[in-house]
């Protein structure tokens, strides 16, 4: 059975009558089914509790609630309340009494949960493998990657058994496994979202994301779930962004030497073909030079932030080493290498990387670039979980350093039926401009090869 | 001789034609002389060197340049083109080609450098003890020790040697001195006055601060020194503040248990007499809860921030430790034992300490803290260096960890005839606002036992 999850298509059912929360979860429950063969769920819920959650709904009207009876999935380092969280690590689970800030604002918009979804271990790597709860496939080919570490997520919505879900992105998480699986995938910015009750990967450039078939979806998502929290002192009042994005828009596309495609043999014209897109609703194309972007994406990659992954499991990593999966345990362990005196040293650096970057929205709105510049097999992940992980992060390392925000869209096929996919970045609070221009991006595009489940929702 | 370098008056004689530079130069000159018992200098200007800038004047209106004609002394961390800067350091000394931006944004307005003060090691100390070049003595009592790190450059306004000069203040170092000398002590809103061309402490926390004789000429020099500089990373752009402080005005004092005067016998009455003071011109008192303050300073006093001094030196103290003054070496050094992990940690335990304190702001306008709780001799710190030290810092360290503006004043004076003085704080960017009560507080003050110096100014 193939479910339509489309928010506004629910939404319209839920208004005539026509469809029940009771009724939903009967059908989520049946779709989700009891086999996982990409390895989605780390907790799926029961049939009895995501019930409690439709029941809590009964007698309410669906007109004041805007997410009355959507389902959506979790990624399992954001609490529930008396269900576990795991952050892929067994070990490390413990019951939360109350949900994340976050979730509990989705509830109380209406929204039922249906589980918890596997990710790289402690939200660390871009590819979706590194759990001891199998690895993350692909929805259009499960010997590819699922991408993550917000693995589950994307899938469970490719898939057709949640609406939306909710992911976390410090460096790319809530952006590749969208691109990988034909999905939106809208990065807030930072401090848009509480991070309350949250397992922290790096607290001073984590965030929540969301993933859905639609901007419009999304859009819907990030009204109900933002929010100042005055209990994470990362929390932010939105503001006036720096630079605003108009409809009229001035897009930058790096320099062609400055892209990179790791040998993938269609994406190169993927890309082309969107900025061909974005040229045809309005665009004006501008080319930047994207170098300060990936100097800053490699100083995340290779400087002390890893330390804010060790401190975030301290107790845990040193007293429980071997209760981790063996990559992420040896990238989180890596930190101690680094010093307070480093540390600051690249501050400081970030610091200027800052400056020298922010002088680029004086020429354009919108930065776009490919999501991924390729996608890998599982196998070859194995073969060299480092180097793949990190070509991965080419194009997503640099957004939350320089306080962007971002939404990956998808873009076109790759002739062996991938998805590929795009991002559109501007400076932090950009975040419904943006998800306005990636509603017309992909309004106007031509989307083939999609999963019967994603054409359903799209063509609601 | 005494010199009457008030700013206002020595603008009303050049304007009136009664006074030129070259004169100034001269008086100036022979009021340094060539006795320095104070260890103020580390390197004043020969009268050639003076004369020069006073030259370059020539021929120019005084009502075109804010500072025509007005001598100052700079702290011996940040650069003056040509001279040798030794951050108290002498192995470390270097001469930079071109002068730092705010000295040289000084000398566009007019002013004449006089010569390079001494300081704490490294700007590393309250005490004004730790220097090669001698202890700093105060301008009152030679017995006592100036107040650091930013010593010569207080105790040569206290001595009417120049009319304002600059110091830098990380944790106190610009509003103890200031205290200890009777003086005006601005610690501007980090980022207000550019750090390029001053050697880093905390190059998070650091900021070019000034001593002057009056609020009113602290703002005229604030006024010519700030500006953005884009070659300053940490250089930000004068922002609507968070609170602004009004004419009417709250103001916030700690509960009387949370003050700290080690043991002196007259400061708490002199504090007491200042509040008194501050509700007399029109302020109204509100008890606070000063603990979360406290609780920063002491974040920054035993925290990882450390290793900011550290990266700042870190080629240098590495290679030549022993080049340097011995307890400063030993603090410095004692970096090594901050990771990464531990950084970000209280980077953390900072933001929410930021968080937590935030909401003072709705209570009051301002802030009214002594400046030190008690002043010692030169020989008492020698007994107990670090203790002594970080007593001095009781009502300092948390202010620019939690972005804080903030204007050091005279308060009275203890029966052994050394100042006291008081603080006014309140969120980034009430600098002028800040300044402009200093002026009303001051003004209404009855100033006894002050140096001929600061009497001639003062009725000028």
């Amino acid at each position: 059975m193939t479910l339509n999850l489309n928010i506004a298509a629910l939404r319209r059912r839920y208004l005539d009558g026509s469809l029940t929360p009771k009724q939903l979860v009967e059908d989520v429950d049946a779709a989700i089914g009891s086999e996982d063969v990409h390895h989605i769920w780390i907790r799926r819920l029961s049939h009895e509790e995501m019930l409690a959650y439709a029941m809590a709904l009964e007698g309410k009207n669906p007109a004041d609630y805007p997410l009355y009876g959507i389902p959506f999935a979790i990624k399992d380092n954001i609490d529930l309340a008396g269900i576990s969280t795991t952050a892929a690590c067994p070990d490390f689970a413990y019951v939360p009494e109350k949900s994340a800030t976050v979730v509990q604002k989705l509830i109380d918009a209406g929204a039922i949960p249906v589980g918890k979804t596997n990710l790289d271990q402690f939200a660390t790597g871009l590819v979706g493998v590194r759990s001891p709860y199998g690895a993350g496939r692909n929805a259009f080919d499960p010997d590819y990657i699922s991408g993550g570490s917000s693995a589950g997520s994307a899938v469970a919505v490719a898939l057709g058994l949640a609406s939306f879900s909710l992911g976390t992105d410090t460096a790319g998480s809530g952006r590749v496994p969208a691109a990988f699986n034909n999905l939106v995938g809208h990065k807030p910015t930072c401090g848009l979202l509480s991070t309350s009750g949250v397992v922290p990967a790096c607290r001073t450039l984590d965030c929540v994301s969301i993933f859905a078939l639609t901007s419009d979806d999304a859009a819907t998502v990030l009204e109900a779930a933002q929010g100042f929290d005055a209990a994470d002192p990362y929390s932010r009042v939105v503001e006036k962004p720096s630079s605003i994005l108009g409809s009229g828009f001035k897009f930058g596309v790096p320099k062609p030497e400055q892209l990179a495609f790791f040998g993938n043999p269609d994406t190169p014209q993927l890309f082309k073909d969107a900025v061909e897109h974005l040229r045809a609703i309005g665009g004006e194309e501008v080319e930047i030079d994207f170098q300060p972007f990936l100097d800053t994406a490699r100083l995340l990659y290779e400087g002390p932030w890893v330390a804010e992954r060790y401190a975030a499991i301290r107790e845990f990593i040193e007293n429980q080493p071997d209760a981790m999966f063996p990559v992420t345990r040896q990238i989180i362990g890596g930190a101690v290498k680094f010093s307070a005196a480093d540390t600051f040293t690249a501050l400081y650096r970030l610091k200027a990387m800052q400056r020298l970057t922010a002088g680029v929205w004086d020429d354009v709105d919108v930065i776009v670039t490919p999501t991924a510049g390729t996608i890998y097999r599982i196998e070859e992940v194995g073969a060299d979980p480092v180097k793949t992980n990190s070509n991965l992060g080419y194009y997503t390392n640099f957004m939350n350093l320089l306080d962007l925000s971002a939404v990956a869209i998808p873009a076109g096929f790759q002739a062996n039926g991938l998805p590929f996919g795009i991002t559109l970045c501007a400076p932090a609070f950009n975040d419904a401009r943006l998800l306005n221009l990636a509603a017309r991006a992909t309004a106007g595009q031509k989307r083939f090869g999609i999963l019967e489940q994603q054409k359903t929702e799209l063509t609601a």
